[in-house]
């Protein structure tokens, strides 16, 4: 089975990183391909730079349409995700989304940690309609660098929001960010309740989806696009969106 | 990996249609348990008899605890489904919850489709916190029994529910209840949106679990618990509540 | 009028306790009734303990049917209350509900204090259909012996967690759980706002519903059961279950 | 015990239908007072005659403060239910608010049939806190009027209506409406749901409240007023607003 | 175009206050008419209060239908708002309302800073049916005179509720209260976000709907009163009542 | 006073209907620029062409940052509406927002005409925050060019469509997408409740924001970029997220 973890940064060092932590949780047989897109932000941290990595991200996984059996979205805002779902023939799975349906699935509430505002991750949670259970937010005040530069420091602080947040009624944490990738397997003993990794939660799920099997709608607002006219896009997005998946 | 499919119905004859079900939908390598609860209705379907149920759960899969290493409850109504994941070593998941939970990943909103009422599916699904994602229920006018002797026949007022709740924005249908098993291969051809069967569900998502190796929580609502004192219980659930898992 | 007071937890004191706080609230004429399901826990605290007491509990009803005019169910979960209800042939009110119910009548948001966790309360509360009333949650790190034991030292717990939730903006507090059953009448003069017990609450508004002499529905999920075929359960169980109430 | 049943619009007809309903369903030793504001309209059905009638009716109770032992506000869009309560040294209870908190403790959902349009019914619902709980809404294309003049003709609309609400889920229907009072003891026999008639309700609520002798709150948003400086209001309610009740 | 800003206190001061605020947002070719209510509080503080006002503002506003182009309801409740709307034959704006709405349109969420208790302002965010868009509430422990008397002292204290807001994920703050007119100015270099003053914003919003010019609708809840019977209410009011705007 | 009126697809015919509808609502003195993107769809009907547009939307907005004083978004999806206001340094609005929360200023609930399917609109207005106020929504069987070429019997399913929104509570309607600007002119007349077009509502709202001058945030979730790298961006897009607006 073959993975397409597609990053929605232009950074490749954070590709890879996200690579890594799929290979790591990905099943024997499952390959993991890795794709950086072709333009926007090294790193995305404004929503601006969120919603132009849409594109990007779309004109990514269109050159790999037909070519993967599943995709899974390197990026903790889950850029395109709809989007990305009506467009390929094949699952899409968002990396948040899939570590909060997996807490979900342990049962309580859960909290969230990332690096910085967490205004958005609220906004994306309720998105996906899951609000009630959601029980804390924290936003660490340290930048995905610092993460990779000083992990035990930045594994402390960590620590500290996860258990304000288990104070607070979260029986699961999930981190937010591929900069915390990893950080699970790190903490883990440290912590009373579950930590969730996006990335390896996402593999897993789309491992999942395709052994399902599962048609892709043919009504709704996910269908596939078909006869769409367009102008100035990469020639696979363009195509995708004339003929259909 | 062993996974236990526990119905919570006294009826054997359910037990086998669901363990069918399962072993339909597991991977290869996965071993498929079934069994079915020393006491309670034949086939649950009043509030009442599906509180009786959760005891009668408990009871059989305390009776596995250490000897599964998942634990799927083969039953519409999800009985017990908080209980059974605090007092299990192993995770614990639910047909319908496994059922919306994959429906989430598709995108947009989702429709069940079940025997008689659905009032008691709609509070199931807003305790897990779905609400928003529910676009439509609908309640066949038949019992399993006549799905089971006409499967033609109530597969066209299948079709008709999904239509009708297509048209209310659903994007995918959840079957909802043992009963229905089946018909997401019988029917999936003739509907434009994904018909997701709550057995297959929750054996892709207790296959995923096992695979991620999620410790169970330390602190929180669903904490195993421990030196709880107790009377009359089977003596497999007395030493769980006293002992752990 | 004959009210039954059941207990859920298999503790004769916890029975006895409720039954004093049931007559110290009832009006003349009304005669209290206490009992003690067969088996379970000694005092519920775990999801686990709380499923199974369901169990318990419609067995320890379904020998009182006919026999009493009115049930409250005196446990702060309201185990299986809508269970109980359509399966008695009379009105059935949780302790908790009951409160919860009065303090809306009282205006405004209301507070919870228990002992322990408040997860589970928060869930109760939100399938009560409350949420958007509930102002603040307060877990007291006691147990119910220990309240029993330093009925003035968990006082002043008490009222500190009253103190914090009225500056969330609770305008009453219902007291969770038998433990803290006369802590209304103790602490009332020392907080701004109403303390709500819940038996109290629960035995008037049971009384209440038997004067009003609401007849049981006949269509809904709260239908009474009727030939529902059954396995290894008490004879009374067995027989509301196959006869109706 | 006294209890004031306090109608908000200035038709005496209704004051007295609403003191014969409050009357019917009051216990023995509740004597009933009825009382019609001194101005406002006739029969209250738009937003702008309800919000005068909200002086209207705290005029009239501020006449009652201290010679009543309960309120209960005989209009069915529960008007000024907040401001009375804080106004009032004794409990108040809205007639629909009664009603929809009975229809709580009998199980599931409740609908509402009334006159004419239901969105301030929705709104209403929502204020209290209800929303969930609502499964549907029914306004009659009558007048209160034809329904005193036609009542077994108008009784086949309810019953229609009720019909209907029960398809969609709801199991307790509340009349919303003093002229509807009567109405379920016209028409239980022939719905296979509860029938609730608020004044009924709320007279059991208040005789209910009345017996907790639950202390008014000190603190919050509906601690009385005190000290309040006015202009051109009734003697009686300038002199509540300064002195307290 | 002519712009009545209608107090709901019976303070002078506070009306002047008001209309100095509202000269001062007003376009050029505005005309701001002020005007107090005949009866009620000197200033609004309790919901007994607030009720009342809604009376006597719908008085005030009957003086001045035809006259007026629009009304600004110069009261942080947004007393009687949808009474108004309905009664006047213009756009009617709630200051509250106004600056949560402009506040919408920067986009986040936002909190709001008042007087004393906040509970009446969190109903009325939730009756606008913007609960989801409230980061936070604040009141200050001081009173309108205090604000009027110190402003830079009471600047500190709004200054540090901002602060703490935006700590809570707010992203504009409105200012809730005619006593806070010009803090906005006042304080808005010294804040990271918007501060939004009510009276500005409703006469802005009011200009914007006199220049729509968009029709009073014709049915549902808000479609002008007619024929309707009144008894002793002011002759203006009572004719339009009677025979509509 | 400019305002740009940004098109979202590539249609210029689209543009010009958007910026003659745009000059129909807009104040004296008020000039209207309007501007076609690079790429993307021509009619944007799809999620997936919908989130390329909120690249092609930011490019176009990003050349024009400095040389406006307002954008209005004239797509009815309000594409990329946050991001946009976080990158430009004036008020950003979008049609449809800008119709919604002038029907809020009108009181009640509203519903929203469109073509197609309406489950992206269901999505936008609870992202908007304002799910409680949505009374309904209707998707038209017909294509915008058929709109164009057809007004009258097109005009004639609005018509049928309005009437069972206004049956099922709302009291104003939103006209969504470009293809029905007029509509509002040609239809209200025939309908009992408002009409909103968003390109009229939104220009109105710009104005009057930019007469408000209210300051952008310096923190929070749609603080402007600043300092951040990208790849491959339009040189105007790329500096604004360089150097901030």
């Amino acid at each position: 089975m073959r993975i397409l973890v597609a990053n929605a940064n232009t950074s490749e060092a954070i590709t890879e990183t996200c690579a890594a932590a799929a290979r790591a949780a990905a099943a024997p047989g499952t390959e993991i391909l890795a794709a950086t897109p072709r333009f926007g932000a090294a790193v995305i941290s404004t929503r601006t730079e969120n919603a132009i990595a849409a594109h990007a991200l779309l004109e990514l996984l269109a050159g790999h349409a037909g070519a993967v059996e599943a995709v899974v979205l390197a990026v903790s805002h889950d850029t395109a995700l709809d989007a990305a779902r009506q467009l390929m023939p094949c699952p899409v799975v968002g990396m948040t989304e899939a570590a909060c349906l997996t807490a979900l699935m342990l049962g309580g509430r859960f909290g969230l940690v990332t690096f910085g505002g967490t205004e958005t991750y609220r906004e994306q949670i309720a998105r996906l309609g899951l609000a009630t259970r959601l029980a804390a937010l924290r936003g660490l005040p340290v930048t995905p660098p610092q993460a990779l530069a000083d992990p035990e420091g930045v594994g402390v602080l960590v620590l500290d929001a996860v258990e304000a947040m288990v104070a607070e009624g979260a029986e699961a944490v999930v981190l937010g960010g591929a900069g915390l990738a990893g950080f699970d397997r790190r903490l883990q003993d440290r912590t009373p309740v579950p930590l969730l990794d996006g990335i390896a939660c996402a593999v897993r799920m789309a491992e999942m989806l395709v052994r399902a099997a599962i048609p892709k709608p043919r009504a709704g607002s996910h269908a596939p696009p078909r006869d769409r006219a367009t102008l100035g896009l990469s020639p696979a997005l363009a195509r995708l969106l004339a003929c259909g998946g």
